[in-house]
């Protein structure tokens, strides 16, 4: 599989062929050897002269790398050479360098995870920069819902960035063309209009603006538990204090949450007119630990916004895309509702991981808008419209709205047998691949998650006491097993 | 250069080549034999039976390929068949087609710009889909700093999207700790703390979060004329009135309006605690039609900043990386005014075209944040770190600050002698590559940008009667002439 040669190459990075790389450190050397042929044995070789620099962490120069190279192949198999040198091409850093940049460098207003170092993914699957392979079940949010790599994906924006790489929002250019020739028949009825973003919370926040234009009303009406993201309009409409309060956002008058259910408080918003518009997500995710609304609440909502005039927006972006389909054919939970929104936002997997999203109108708030009213840079640009063109069709072509219907089926029925046989295990819950079900506590639910890594599967999102999946929408049978069985290892473990 | 062979191949697109393309229509072909071989002659050709279909927009058949082929080929000489085909790589949808599906399906919240449709980036030019090639100054409000094509980081993005496309920004990863590795030099002194996101607006939105949570205050200053961008919290500090008030967003009680120089006012909001923070670009740019700040003002908000412990923000979204260099090395105009600011806000050509930004602070502030204040999907990415590596290391390796000092010489050299000649032309003004320059009116300056367009420059930025220029950082000294050069003659035009 690989020649000596290639050691010495993923030793010294050829920015020709790797610009995005650089030449690999001591520490990783070390670590790398050690994993592979052992504390002991990579000791013996770590000993020598060679190794002892000033600075491990420095990017190792030519003629030391050869030096290295010669004196590993001299104590080394020809199998260990092949793994040790998949693990230098996945990374030339070391996993203590990495966390320490990250440490150091990085604000730390989100929780660090550093348990895992992922550096590549196959499928549904993701390997880390320790050789190691994992199941991946959230898809980082639902954004990488066809896997953590993507070789056309990667050819498009390879030819695009070769071409074009950027151009502003407001000029019309091919990319975005082809996009807009391909794409209207994923999304529900009338739900054409398209004004691109980059962040879901970004689009959400948007997705506001707009209604607040065309209504001429500042008020919005949000849910209780509902989650939107995080700039300042998103968050307003996010109901978790805990998010708003540290930024003064805990009582911005413009804004009336609602708890699920309470229809006719939400008629009496629009009666009394302090409200014009409700964003709501047709299954609650985040914050909720993944609750569908109920039907009748939700085509009430529409009924209601139908005759004040109102906007009803559908932040679709985690459940957007296939990822809630209970049958073929549904790319929205809006199909699945049978309910058609005003304003739908869209985003995560809409480019297959490439940041891209989207506020996605009906005619009549459409043709209300005015240029001025917004403006963006970044929003619809060619890389995006490449990613989100390639992204889509990969989901109509892998027909993965039937994928998430039989995968679905399999673990809800899998997850209903684990119910039945463990007590600590309650209330499987959720629509499509939006999986959730509860243990005693969270604390529960953290022993949980590692032990499922011991079982090689990764599974990072929770909810207080409940564990939510949302595994990649191009999950096999085989993998669904995998998962299920991992579960139930985890389970008696615990 | 090429085969005739060749032409078949732009028609039907190969999609494992090229994924991001489609087929050619007929109504491109028509356009395309138009402009290269004359009105008379291609309708000699579309008259025949195979230019006869329903719908003049649709990908065209294999078969109907061939033979349309065919015909051109027997009608067309070997130069005009170079220059047929490279029209159509560039794009296979027409112009009108292009512009009538972003007139149909683009939610019109931005005036849209039609007069060129770009397809291709080379240097500092533009080529657009009829074949056309322009100098851009404005790369895309500075976000092409270094042109609009890009083939090492086009290499960088096929890599990273083959290996691993994307990855949350809780988790700790290699293309991150590379960027981190490379970064920290460029930063003013003690800037080193990042917080990615993916457009300019929303990194200014959180860097307003982080000073709030720092200070657990929530009042914002920010200056008269400033322009911050679009999400609700960048919008409310952004002093535009139009942009706020369909939105609600007039009468923000936490934002304070200061006009540039009146230091007292500032300081007695700090002193009246009605504010914490300040907000501000250094060069106002998009909406004072460049106006840099007075030194002795900004290093007194400084002082204030210091004495209350208030929060000092630099919007450096269209100043930084180089585009306002005095001196060789001064990436940011907080180099350039020799200010630290406590939060820097950077993006634009950040990621050399990737949408790419960031919120930097110093220890102090990045010390005192909390995980659960904020939260990203795609923020710093492995793809926009892979871009934002490639880029910042090409502006060092191009050493970009040099070329900015000699070409912005260049030009307002050349704009003082074109002041002299031309009585309509006035206070050319800015710095670096921020140019400006007033005409008697913004009529004049639609005529004067219609005018320079006849002479191959594409001019699209303006601020009332200024002109603005932001030409690519990458500009020749040649190319500095030959805008100096078109800029006489459409004045001489007017």
């Amino acid at each position: 599989m690989f020649s000596k040669n290639e050691l010495c190459k993923t030793f010294i990075n050829d920015v020709n062929e790797h610009p995005e790389r650089i030449n690999v450190s001591i520490e990783r050397i070390e670590e790398v050897l050690k994993m592979v042929i052992g504390e002991e044995k990579a000791e013996n070789i770590c000993n020598n002269k060679l190794f002892n620099v000033k600075n491990k962490r420095a990017q190792i120069e030519e003629e030391k790398a050869n030096s290295i190279c010669d004196l590993i192949l001299e104590n080394i198999n020809y199998d260990q050479l092949q793994r040790i040198i998949l693990m230098f091409q996945d990374s030339e850093i070391s996993t203590q360098e990495a966390i320490e940049l990250h440490e150091k460098f990085k604000i730390p207003v989100s929780h660090l995870e550093k348990d895992i170092i992922p550096v590549r993914g196959e499928g549904a699957w993701i390997v880390s920069n320790q050789g190691k392979t994992y199941l991946d079940v959230d898809s980082n949010y639902s954004a990488t819902n066809l896997g953590m790599n993507n070789e056309e994906i990667a050819k498009g924006l390879y030819n695009q960035a070769s071409q074009l790489i950027s151009m502003k929002e407001d000029r019309v250019h091919i990319p975005r063309s082809r996009f807009l020739k391909s794409i209207t028949g994923m999304m529900p009825e009338g739900l054409t209009n398209f004004y691109w973003q980059n962040s879901g919370g970004e689009a959400v926040d948007k997705s506001i603006k707009i209604a607040k234009a065309f209504t001429n009303h500042r008020g919005v009406i949000a849910l209780e538990n509902g989650f939107h993201g995080r700039t300042h309009g998103a968050l307003a409409v996010t109901y978790n204090l805990k998010y708003r309060k540290p930024f003064g956002l805990e009582n911005e008058d413009w804004v009336h949450f609602v708890k699920p259910g309470e229809i006719d408080e939400i008629e009496d918003l629009f009666k009394e007119n302090k409200a014009r518009s409700i964003i709501l997500e047709l299954v609650q995710g985040e914050e909720a630990g993944i609750k569908p609304l109920d039907k009748r609440f939700v085509s009430r909502i529409r009924k209601i916004c139908d005759k004040y005039n109102g906007v009803m927006i559908c932040d679709e972006v985690q459940s957007g895309f296939g990822r809630v389909a209970k049958k073929e054919g549904e790319w929205f939970a809006s199909h699945t509702y049978n309910v058609i929104p005003d304003i739908m936002v869209i985003g995560k997997s809409f480019g297959g991981g490439y940041p891209v999203t989207a506020v996605v109108s009906n005619d009549k708030i459409s043709d209300a808008m005015k240029g001025g009213y917004d403006g963006s840079t970044f929003g619809g640009n060619p890389m995006a419209m490449v990613a989100a063109l390639i992204a889509t069709r990969q989901m109509r072509e892998l027909n993965i709205t039937k994928n998430v219907v039989e995968r679905s089926k399999q673990i809800f029925d899998g997850l209903d047998k684990i119910d039945k046989k463990f007590d600590i295990f309650s209330n499987p819950h959720g629509m499509g691949m939006m999986i959730g079900f509860d243990l005693p506590s969270a604390d529960d639910v953290n022993k949980f998650q590692d032990l499922l890594v011991k079982y090689r599967v990764k599974s990072s999102l929770s909810t207080n006491n409940t564990v939510r999946f949302l595994p990649p929408l191009i999950l096999s049978e085989i993998e669904g097993k995998f998962l299920l069985s991992a579960i139930e290892k985890a389970l008696e473990d615990m």
